[in-house]
């Protein structure tokens, strides 16, 4: 299957230039002209399907009836804000805490993870008395003006701000811990010593706050007790503990609702967006009932779209959805089956230097070299593209790009596996040809 | 007509406080549980009708079907995002662009009126290299933590930051250049000084922004010269015009879509956010391709949910629906008619001390002395109270809470004002007999 750029396409692409101007950027060198999505399976304008190995935000599946019919049903009746009474907004906030471990409980809603951790950032800030902020090195949280500060691969690190320490991620590949016995503790001690750090320049943490799949760092997974430590060494500066799941969460690592359950921890919030809604723009902040009551000692808060009866009756159809398919386990079962197949082609391929991640999200690094581990970021753009061209949607991420991320949306079964890992096993072999051949 | 809370929403509510805690706040002593709506109708649990004079929200009418079934079409073919290629948020950048002048032209979407002045903000700052920011006294901008900073309704004057000078509003009841020949050219002073005094701290204006509704100053209509010479002050000092038109734009004003063309000025950058979707979290900011394209020099945009295919499908909806029912033509007749029906309440009753704005959004402003102009948040808050009681739902607003806000959906016809004015009558002489017997 190829797929050429029609002249549609060309004037859709001049039209987009002018409309939404410079800033924007399309994925794919040949740009996929999407027009129908269904569960995992995605169609361009052509007619051609692709299947969705990306796109996290479809979270029960692109397009998903149940949901369409939620979505359908309450912005048909009514489509308020949250200084009316609802049930809706109510209800889900109840159901939402009920996937959370106490004291986690009191919610407040937003429209996207970069208002949830813009918000994180206020409650930590006035309930703590606190300016500072510890993130990893290579983070992403967001694109507000305070959040893009937060965010450490956006930008040049001599431009950080005094308030903000960054760490390195807990890597057990590249990172500067990764040869220790105990890597858990071991990088814990550099949120120990980035509080040190903060405090050298007059700064105490309001929080330190971690994405629990470490998407941006190359999709990681905490070693063990290092959130543990990590949390104790800002609490002890008190500081709070957030956990940003909208990558990690809603069932997305396959053991556990959300990624920090993982490491046995609990946070003082948690901040989820993007695949609460299938696609609706609904975003949440959780934390405990002292942190919310002294928050709003100070500051009332109201988000116009933020829960309301149409966002909430979506995020609740998304929640029975995945109850009643079961996807918890299911992501849990597909994502070792995935797991598995990814390791078997890492033994046949010597440009993977390593397989990471758990559940349905994973990133397969690509390197020059197994022994120096020098980064490949041109295999991993070859292997994007040669996918493209084969009906198969990936991305690429992490400090050197050389990683594929996979992150399909959560019905995303063997079946759907079976065919990712074939059409991989092709793009390897073709990308090792090429290298044989140059 | 009376209501009274229902069992069930006293456990509603006690169950609200619990899952959302004690930041969220409700509309009215005795809130409204509200359950359906239908153009400028509002029902609740026992079944009661409420017209609606406050929510410009449903800008186009609650759950208008045009837009209920551009939902429901688009969502169940495809909701992805801008990184691939869609026609719809092309299309809705085009038709949102024909609706403004030259040079503005460049749509970014976000999906909050917060997010798009967060956004503004960050392009006037890459843009213009300069920090400063100034706003009005009294000004509400949004709630993340940037805009928030910009919002000094929202906090003490003293904790304002050192790059941020608030300006008097131009208010031609109340403020300090209400006597003068020529009112608009005097506030305008304010911003030139405003910009002498951050550069006596060392800084330099990024932007200077106003809601040209002016909806939290207790509604405003900027005085003739006055956007052209502070817009004109900004500039001479390196910094850019924003119009927050989340307030006053989507043909609110009645004679134009946008308030800023009421005084003949083309801003830098406009930002737009709740009417834009009847409902649906969608917002943009709106700049000129020089600005847009020295943006995206620094840095690119994306916004997950901001412009996907079901959001642009919603906007454009709302475009036709306005095109099509001849919004803009019918706000300003029914604007007119609503003013003279509120200047004559205004000549029976004393307490209303001056009657702002234009189009359908007007600021009724209670005093308790027309001559001491003492404002009069009591009465206010007493007509509202009465107001819900008997079927009609406003707001009040301003620095001292005492001034009726007006705001219904566009399609607010000269029957439904009939209904506001009537009813408002009854309040106001309700209120009379409350004083006469106190």
């Amino acid at each position: 299957m190829t797929t050429g750029a029609t002249t549609a396409d060309e004037r859709l692409l001049e039209r987009r230039q002018r409309f939404l101007g410079p800033a924007y950027s399309l994925f794919y060198r040949q740009p996929v002209h999407l027009v129908r999505g269904e569960g995992a399976w995605l169609f361009d304008a052509a007619g051609l399907r692709y299947l969705d190995c990306y796109n996290n935000v479809a979270s029960v599946g692109h397009c998903h009836p149940r949901v369409v019919a939620a979505l359908t049903r309450q912005a048909a009746t009514l489509n308020t804000h949250t200084r009316y009474l609802h049930e809706h907004v109510v209800d889900y906030a109840e159901r939402l805490a009920a996937t959370l471990p106490e004291p986690l409980g009191v919610c407040m809603f937003v429209c996207t993870g970069t208002e949830a951790n813009d918000l994180a950032l206020r409650i930590a800030r006035a309930v703590t008395g606190n300016h500072g902020v510890i993130v990893t090195e290579d983070a992403y949280h967001g694109n507000s003006t305070a959040v893009f500060e937060l965010s450490t691969e956006e930008y040049p690190a001599a431009e950080r701000p005094a308030y903000l320490e960054a760490v390195a991620a807990p890597c057990l590949y590249r990172g500067p811990c990764r040869d220790s016995a105990e890597p858990g503790p071991a990088y814990a001690g550099r949120v120990t010593a980035a509080v040190a750090a903060l405090a050298a320049r007059g700064q105490r943490p309001a929080l330190f706050v971690t994405d629990n799949a470490f998407s941006s760092n190359g999709v990681l997974t905490a070693p063990p007790g290092y959130l543990r430590e990590a949390y104790g060494a800002v609490r002890a500066a008190g500081g709070l503990a957030v956990a940003d799941e909208v990558q990690s969460g809603l069932c997305r690592l396959g053991d556990h609702w959300w990624g920090f359950q993982d490491s046995g921890v609990v946070p003082d919030i948690v901040t989820m967006g993007k695949p609460l809604g299938d696609g609706h723009p609904l975003a949440a902040v959780v934390t405990t009932p002292d942190i919310a009551t002294a928050f709003a000692r100070r500051y009332g808060y109201f988000n116009t779209f933020g829960g309301n009866p149409v966002s909430a009756a979506v995020g609740l159809a998304v929640l029975d959805v995945i109850e009643d398919e079961g996807l918890l386990a299911r992501v849990g079962e597909t994502g070792r089956y995935l797991h598995a197949g990814l390791r078997q082609l890492a033994d046949r391929y010597e440009v993977i230097g390593d397989v990471r991640g758990k559940g349905l999200f994973f990133g397969v690094e690509l390197v020059r070299d197994r022994a120096s581990r020098e980064a490949d970021p041109g295999a991993a753009a070859a292997i994007r593209e040669h996918l493209r061209r084969h009906g198969v949607l990936l991305g690429t991420t992490g400090p050197f790009d050389n990683v594929l991320k996979i992150r399909p949306p959560l019905v995303f079964g063997r079946e759907h596996a079976d065919v990712l890992l074939a059409a991989l096993q092709e793009a390897l072999q073709n990308a090792r040809q090429a290298v044989a051949r140059s």
